[in-house]
């Protein structure tokens, strides 16, 4: 499988995944800068994964720094910490991996720049390594909603290009092909921004994952022909009562499923849970331009006046959801009451 | 509305629709080559338009014939006819509108080429107008199920660039627009060959209508927010019992009609259905190539060597459509007694 980040020979090193699939090109990066381009560029893309370059990115922005003191360390570091969360504003994952990085140094009690430098790399490279122990915990228990000969349809990337590890649904994937079970996975080709097509695709390629790439609007008749067994998607976001909010296009897959019997799961870290929100229908979506629609790889084909409907995300209700694959196990309904259990543990 | 194909000053002349959105491009086809190189490269497409102009397309290699006889000219005309078929095999309206030509002109006692000609143009002409005629009939019977205030989804292309009139389902959008009704249309963008945004998003800005293009997988969501009160969409063919083979992506669209219990209305002409096909299971569905999928505009999306599964059309089952629009009046459940009564009237 792919590492879209290494960490290796003190250097922080991604797939370019701007370039893919015509091209596998890695990247070292060098500074803060080559840092923030690669986010805002998307280059590395992925909540997850975005998180995870920059915990390393702040490390490498402070090994770049000539200081001494805890306090000129902590001044130099929320300079940078602003710097890369400017990167993509939207972005909570980024924030997120930033905060908690600068908090966990200042709890502790290191005096010397020095010290705190070493100890930033480590919790960079902690949050890495957790962010992969999760992906494969949720892979562990999602074997059990995959059959030894299974066909299975996902929707968008959720894989080892957009985490620190093998993905969320596509790490249950992962996961079944390692178990050596016969699967042939069905990738929908996720448009506007065809993530399915450009990287699961080449992802599971690259894996030797049995792969057929097919058009958003496929998904019905191949579960009409009987061609789907199981279905497992990813999560942005995860309402107490079990909602889920994801790429545009999953709600969609989920209604077909129900109408077709075939079981739809949702695989996600519990991190994704934001118990802050009550029901789905207060889940915020993002409602983004025209020209992702009418425009691809830079080419037109609508014309360039016509008006669009372009929202990044749908919300899938929980009574058409299966089960939830977490790290800590699969969640099922009733969720409100579950998902609660759950987070305790 | 735009004319897809027009017969004037004695010219046979048409929109390049390959040059669409871009461009509006008309071209005149001189010879029959360049009729039949207009249906291969796909310069006019809709089965309803290929039959039109490939019916001009035998006037004009007749007209640039030399020949005396009846004999002659029905020798001559027969390999125009073969020379036409073969510029897109699969289009079964091509074969059928110069075989009823043919079969129109042999019926005739006429006994010069020059009368046989005059004849064919006549008839060529007929045949154009006829397809108007029912576009229209499609559309007035179409009314009633167009509220005052109404918003329309639709998929594909099934306008005044597909026939030789307004079109089927585009045509009934176009009555409500001339009725005053206040209508706003979403399109489906139509994977993978994006007639949607192509030619349905341009048709419709050209004619003033309201039109917000979404990609496939955004119907669902719309459904769920309440932005879509009737969905009609066009036919490739129907069997007696009702089941409608349509569009790939037009049974995904009547799955999530049912489920959201929005209405789902079928328009096409009665030479639509195909009596020789007892249930929708039976009507056989072209594949098409991977690049249909891998490629869009000539660039790649995916990894060129994944496999696709790209079936051309898929099989509405008649228990999810509401009725079906035809220029006899709409035909509702239940479909098989109700079809043949309208088929005899």
């Amino acid at each position: 499988m792919v590492e879209a980040i290494s960490w290796t020979k003190d250097t922080l090193n991604i797939i370019d995944q701007t370039k893919l699939p015509a091209d596998y090109v890695r990247i070292d990066l060098q500074t803060v800068d080559d840092v923030y381009d690669a986010i805002k560029q998307l280059k590395v893309r992925g909540a997850p994964a975005i998180g995870i370059t920059a915990a390393y990115g702040l490390y490498v922005a402070m090994r770049n720094e000539a200081v001494e003191t805890r306090d000129m360390f902590f001044a130099a570091m929320q300079k940078h910490i602003d710097y890369l969360s400017e990167a993509r504003p939207t972005a909570v994952n980024l924030v997120w991996a930033l905060h908690l990085l600068r908090d966990q140094l200042n709890a502790t009690d290191l005096s010397s720049a020095e010290e705190l430098e070493a100890r930033l790399l480590e919790l960079a490279i902690e949050l890495h390594e957790d962010d992969a122990e999760r992906c494969r915990a949720i892979g562990r228990y999602g074997r059990e909603v995959i059959d030894k000969h299974a066909s299975v349809l996902t929707h968008c990337n959720t894989g080892a290009l957009a985490t620190g590890g093998i993905g969320t649904a596509l790490g249950v994937i992962y996961q079944a092909h390692e178990d050596d079970k016969e699967i042939q996975v069905f990738a929908n080709e996720t448009r506007p921004v065809l993530q399915g097509a450009r990287l699961t695709a080449w992802e599971l390629t690259q894996a030797k994952i049995p792969v057929n790439l097919v058009c958003d609007s496929m998904s019905a008749s191949l579960m009409q022909h009987g061609k789907v067994d199981v279905i497992i998607v990813g999560a942005d976001r995860i309402a107490a009562d079990g909602s889920v909010a994801n790429k545009i296009g999953t709600y969609s897959v989920a209604v077909l499923a129900k109408f077709h019997n075939v079981p739809f799961y949702v695989a996600a870290p519990f991190s994704t849970f934001d118990m802050s929100i009550h029901e789905g229908i207060n889940i915020p979506i993002e409602v983004r331009g025209n020209d992702e629609i009418r425009k691809i790889a830079g080419r037109s084909i609508a014309p360039g006046d016509v008006d669009c409907w372009n929202p990044a995300f749908d919300i899938t209700p929980p009574d058409l959801i299966t089960g939830i694959i977490t790290e800590k196990g699969i969640v099922y309904p009733p969720y409100r009451e579950n998902i609660e259990q759950f987070a305790k543990k």
